[in-house]
This record gives structure tokens, sequence and C-alpha cells, in this order.
């Protein structure tokens, strides 16, 4: 029996609590908690008076009715502590937005203006106008990605319009920034037609080093992608097929040196062709996978497989024949316990919910399994764009995307199926690589 | 006689000088630099050894040659003094760029990323996704303007196309962040082409609280702002004809409050009637000016003139005949003193050089003059913005531009034309005033 309980927490919460300051209290509150079958996470006291304090409880819970029930329960079963509030940390987290654009220097004097802005300016201006190059070494421009989405395929919500979707731009930014120290600049297109977002994008291209292209539904994504990389001279990369391909590489090949086996004679099953589907089947295709099933609801995902160089199949021959599998359906649960082959490698990566719980999947005979908390494409596009913006490169190559999926595994350590997305260093190992691959 | 030094010094640089640490030294190296007419500012010691110091001397000189002058005079007959490297401070400032797109938060901890990215991000999508308004509380785009250019007007050095006008974009985002918090993001546009200049804007606006029509030739600016005035729900604005436009009315209002005139009662003469120009004119006439003579060289500027109720003229006749002259010109020396009537007020305002410098009107018998330097836009543009986000307008009013001159006169010390750019308190004051004129 495999019991998969953080999962089923949704909502995080911070319970401010008035609690008589002596001993014992906060044991009866965390038992009480436990007994409510709340996760508990940070406690901080957050301020006190003459016979007791504040503290705040960052809290997991299952759904707003769950954290009715524990309001009650401590209001009700708790002697001397009163609940003073609940805070929705992430709302906390959200409210002004999380990105803004500032200044590298400050502007205190009148002697600084005059060297950012006029007169001095035009001295910089004239530079770049006698030699474009210049503009890498004295704007931010090569240190500039767009972070371009449509709003048609945002995270696992589906064609919500880019304003809805800005939050997860804006997240995008703020990993750019604080993991490789990249600007990294939210654009909204209000269009699904790919006419547009190519024009859109093509216009205001000079504005940046790189575009990333951001939660563009399939099959739009693939021909936007295609266009504009024909089109522009600066690299462009639709982050949900070649960054998340680059993540399931990488821990692919950290799997495959531990266990001893060699990934490119693998049969590869992948259930789902939207973008993070394609890029997988492309990415694994070009560093040597000889097998690669696919199944798909949609003909045109079949087809462009079969162009691609896979195999179409339906969900029980994926099933069946695959030695690892890999799932980008968004279907929650599509995996049964008892389709699982023992020994098979399951990557179940759809957000926020996976096709199978790794837990279960383990439990059910696979010798691996992940979902998307782990396989998270964040942990290749900072240094995927890092790198090609290092080495100035034209275009994203797939020895570029495999030199990512290699440092990462090479970053992995033990235990471990991929790196910590926080850890600095992952980042610049990608972003060192990348730029080696781009200069080859 | 009138000595105009200060505006001969064009180039800034940082004189790096190894001195014999012995008193007196300073004094000979400034005697010394006195004599080849080389203006000082800042003097820092950036390092010592045992018997010297490292002297960092902030200086504005000519031009390259009169550098060159310096440095040999410096080296040959100034014992005790080397000169160990000139630094560009201009270009120092420009290094790398001057902005980024920066995270308002650290990221840490796990827990950070899972409030800010997935899965948390998903439920504030939900949110704006039901109720739009929502992403003004919990995204950027409230709060951020869009600089747009497309190059055909940059500074005063004309169609250099909009990379090489990147670093004036940048100085606007530095100048928006520091005085009033504004996230401020360069657009730039690669077409001349009004049409395509309004789709991409267009394209792009939902990413923005409003946009800032930035250095785009007359007389595609009027008409690309007029039909995205009537195109977007955002506020739109060319900093260039309006922003400029409320400074000139807050020192003209100024000008008449300190002299006991009535500005509406003067006959006001603009040479040039470029976007400037333009502004210029159609706010003094909608503050209730009643005589506007206005000349340019183009036949469409005359006629746009004539339509917003100015009267057509020419050079002779706006000098002539007007209380008050605005000149806008581009053209350096264009007013020569003779042609100055007895207590004329003289903006000249082509930057970086104007039609007549202020000093030289002085002595040729106008009351007041300024130049660019000191008729800035950066003293409305901020406020324009600030208070026409905050009070979620949907355009630009002329109440609101003319309630931001009101505002820059009133901040204005004695003494002074205009209040200084950097006094924080100045933007505050035009951008709540502009607020309460949107809200009116």
């Amino acid at each position: 029996m495999v019991t998969v309980v953080k999962r089923e927490q949704k909502i995080l919460r911070i319970l401010r609590l008035r609690v008589l300051d002596k001993p014992g209290y906060l044991g009866r509150i965390a038992t009480r908690l436990g007994e409510l079958e709340v996760n508990i996470g940070d406690v901080s006291i957050a301020g006190q008076g003459p016979d007791y304090l504040i503290r705040e409880l960052s809290v997991q819970l299952k759904d707003e009715a769950h954290l009715q029930r524990v309001i009650e329960s401590v209001t009700n079963n708790l002697d001397g502590v009163t609940v003073e509030g609940v805070i929705d940390p992430v709302e906390q987290a959200h409210r002004g937005g999380k990105i803004g654009m500032k200044s590298r220097a400050p502007l205190d004097t009148i002697a600084e203006m005059r060297k950012i802005y006029t007169p001095g300016v035009a001295q910089i201006c004239k530079l770049i106008h006698k030699d474009a190059s210049q503009s890498r070494i004295f704007t931010t421009i090569g240190n500039s990605v767009a972070v371009v989405t449509n709003g048609t395929a945002i995270l696992g919500l589906g064609n919500i319009g880019p304003v809805a979707g800005m939050p997860v731009m804006e997240g995008k930014a703020v990993l750019y920034e604080q993991l490789v120290g990249i600007s990294a600049i939210p654009i909204l297109i209000e269009s699904r037609s790919v006419e547009d977002v190519v024009n859109i994008v093509k216009g205001i291209a000079s504005t940046f080093g790189a575009i990333h292209l951001e939660d563009i539904a399939a099959p739009e994504c693939f021909e936007i992608e295609k266009r504009l990389e024909a089109e522009l001279s600066i690299p462009v990369l639709h982050d949900d097929q070649h960054a998340t391909a680059a993540v399931v590489l990488g821990a692919l090949i950290t799997i495959s040196q531990r266990s001893g086996f060699h990934l490119e004679n693998c049969r590869v099953g992948i259930l789902g062709l939207g973008a993070a589907g394609a890029g997988i089947a492309q990415l694994l295709l070009s560093y040597g996978v000889k097998e690669i099933l696919g199944a798909d609801l949609r003909d045109d995902a079949m087809t462009r497989l079969k162009a691609s160089g896979g195999t179409p199949a339906n969900l029980d021959t994926v099933m069946r024949d695959s030695d690892i599998v890999i799932a980008t359906t968004g279907v929650p649960g599509l995996i049964k316990p008892e389709a699982i082959r023992k020994d098979q490698i399951i990557l179940a990566i759809s957000n926020p919910d996976p096709e199978i719980d790794p837990e279960l999947a383990i439990a059910s005979g696979a010798k691996f399994a992940a979902d998307g908390r782990t396989i998270n494409n964040a942990l290749a596009f900072p240094g995927l764009f890092k790198g090609a913006l290092a080495a100035e490169a034209r275009y994203f190559t797939s020895k570029m995307k495999i030199a990512a999926a290699q440092a990462i595994a090479g970053q992995t350590k033990l235990d471990d199926l991929v790196p910590s997305i926080l850890d600095r260093g992952v980042h610049d190992h990608v972003a060192n690589a990348v730029a080696i691959a781009a200069n080859e």
C-alpha cells in the first residue's frame, strides 16, 4: 500500500495565531494540526504582547474546506489560542507583480544623469550607429531574452489568454534573473494566429538577444518557432519543447549510467505528442535513440512523429513495448498501475498532476519513476539561453541541447535523478556546456 | 561681452594620475589644468603607494585633441605627476547596459519557488482568468510602461535606427525607475511605417499599463499616437510632444507669475513645428493662450498648426511680434542676437545645442532665457505616467498635461525656472496632480 500524502495538499496558507506565552502551547497546536492532516512548514514569531505571542505557521492544506475545518477546530478546541488571520502567501508573493525593470546604478547627482542620459548618452548612440555590434557591449540587448506567450497553453490550465498567463512569465523572469543574471522581458501577444505572432515578434526582435517562446499551444508552436528561427538572426527556443526535452534527456542519461545500460538501445515510448512530447522525441532521436514509439489522439501529432523518425503507436502498445515511458499528456492517472512493466522507467511529467504518481509506479514494478516536480524545465532553459547569448549563437542546435542534458547529468548528485534547480553552479555548468557546443 | 565656456566642453573624462604624496601637488595640477581650459569636477583618491597617490580627476574637455594636449602638458611639465590612464565615464556607465529586469524578492528556497512559480502561480493565473482586473494587483502590468521607438528621431541625432537609440531608451527606463518606481521596458521597432508601428504596439499592448512613444519622427509620430490612442484602452503619450510641452508650460507659468503678466494674453511664437513644437502649440492653446504664431519649413507642419488654432508665420515675424519665443528647430544659432526684442522671453530648447545661448539672449535684451538643459522633459514624463497609471486612466487629457505643468510650476523654488529633475518630491507632486486631473 502506497500513501501519497503530499500531492493532496493543494493550498499554502500562513495561519496567524495569538497564543498564550507559556511552554507547551506550540506542542498542542502542532499536535492538533497533525491530527487534522495539516503539513506544517516554517513557524515564526511575528509579534508579542504582555502575556501572548503572535505566531505565524506556514501550512499546506487540501482545499478551502479543509482550511475552514482547521480554523474551527483551533478556535473551539484549543484554549489560549485564537486565529488572528489567514494569509495567502502566494497572493502575498504576487502582490504588485514579481519583477521590475531596475537601473544598474543609482541616480543621485546631475553628473550621473549627464552620463546615462543627455548629453552623455549621445556618444554611445553614435558609437552603435557606426558599429551595430557595439550594442552588445553598451546596451542590455545582449543579455536580454523576450519571454513571449500568446497564452494558449498556460501550465496545465490551457488557453486562458496571455494576461492570465503573465504570472508564469514573471516567474520565468525571476528564475532567469536569480539563476543566471539574464534580463527577461515578458511579452504578451493577444493572438492565436501564427502569422500575427511571427510578425509581432519579428517587429520587436532587435530589442533582445534571444527569443524564449513560452506556453504556446501545439500545433501553432511548431510553425511559430520554425518561422522565427528561419527569419531572425537571434536564437529562438520554445521552452516547453526543448528545455523540457533537455531535462528529460539529462535524467535518462543519469539513469542509464547508474543502471549500466545504453540509452541509445532502449525503446522509448512517449505518451502525448504536444509541445513537450514532440520536443522529447526529437531530442532523443538526435541523441541516437533508435526506437521511439509515440501515442497521441491527434493525427497531425502522429504525422509529425513519423516525419521526425518515430513510430506511431497506441497507449497499450507504448506501455507494453517500451523500456522507458515518458508521459506528457496532461491526463492525471492515465497510466494504470497494472500497465506498468517490471523494471520499466516511468517519467510522468504532466503538471500539476502526473499520469501516475512516482511512488505508485515504483510500487507497481517500475525501476525508476519521477514526475514534473522533478523533471522541471527550469533546470535547462536558464543555462541554454545564457550559453547561447554568451556564444552569440544565431540559433539553438541539437548539439547545444544535448550539451545541456549532459551538463545536467554531470551535475547530478548521487541518489538524485536531477540536480537542484536552486544550485547556481548547475546553471553555470549548463551555460558553459551550451556555449562550447555553440562555438563548435 | 558674454563668455559661454561650459557649452564648449563636450567630452567627459576621468584622468587617472600618479602623484607624489606631498603637499602642493594637487594645487599645481589644478592650476595647470585651469590654464589649459579644463573644467575640473570630482577629485578622488583611487589608490596609494609608499610615496605616491593615485588620484582620479573628473574633467570636461573640448574634444579628443584637447585631451591629447592636456596629457602631453601634464606629462612634460609637471614633475612628480604621471598620467596612468584616461577613463571614459560615459562608456563605463553604459558597459553591459544600464538596466535589467529584476526579481522583487530573492529566490533561495524551494518554498519560495513553489510560491512564485509552479505550483503556486497557477492560483494567481486562475484568479486573473476569472477577473482580468486582478492583473493590476497581482502582476507588474499596472506599473509597466513600454518605451517604444522606431529610432527615426533619436535625440538631436536623427534617424539612426532603434538599436542605436537603445541607450536613450535605457536612460528613460533608469529615470522611470529611479524617479517614480515605474518598470519601463524599451521596445525597439524596426520600421518607419505607421501601420507597422501601430500593429506591433497593439499586438503587445496588454503586457503594459501604458505606452510611452519616444523619439519617433514627425509627421509619423502624430498619426501613430492618434491611432494608438483611439485603438487601445491604455494611455499613450508621445514624450517628445507632450512631456516637453508640459515642462515649457510649467516654466512659462512660473515666469508669468513672477513677472505679473497673464500668459493667456501673451503672443507666443514657436520656431519649429515638429513633435515638440506641435505639442507645445497644442498645450498652450488648451491652456488658454489666445495667439500662437508658428514657423516651420514644412507645409504639413504649418497646416497642422493652422488646424489646431495657431497662425502660420515666418522666422522674422515670430521674432518681431512675439512676447515669448520657443525654439525647437534643432538648428544651433538660428536666433541672432540682433533679432531679440527687448524684454522678450526666449526658450531655445533644441538639444544638444540651442538656437541661441541663454546668456547671449539675456545680454541681447531678453528678460528670461533658457535652453534644453533646463527645459528637460524628464521633469514631466515620469509623473505624467505615474499619475495616469495610478488613476487607471484610459488616455491622457489636456487637463492632465496642464495639471503636470502647474505642479511643476508649484514646485519651482525661488530664482529657479523649473525644479530639479532629481528631486523625487517634484515627481510625486506631478503624479498626484495628474491622477487627480484624470479622475475629474
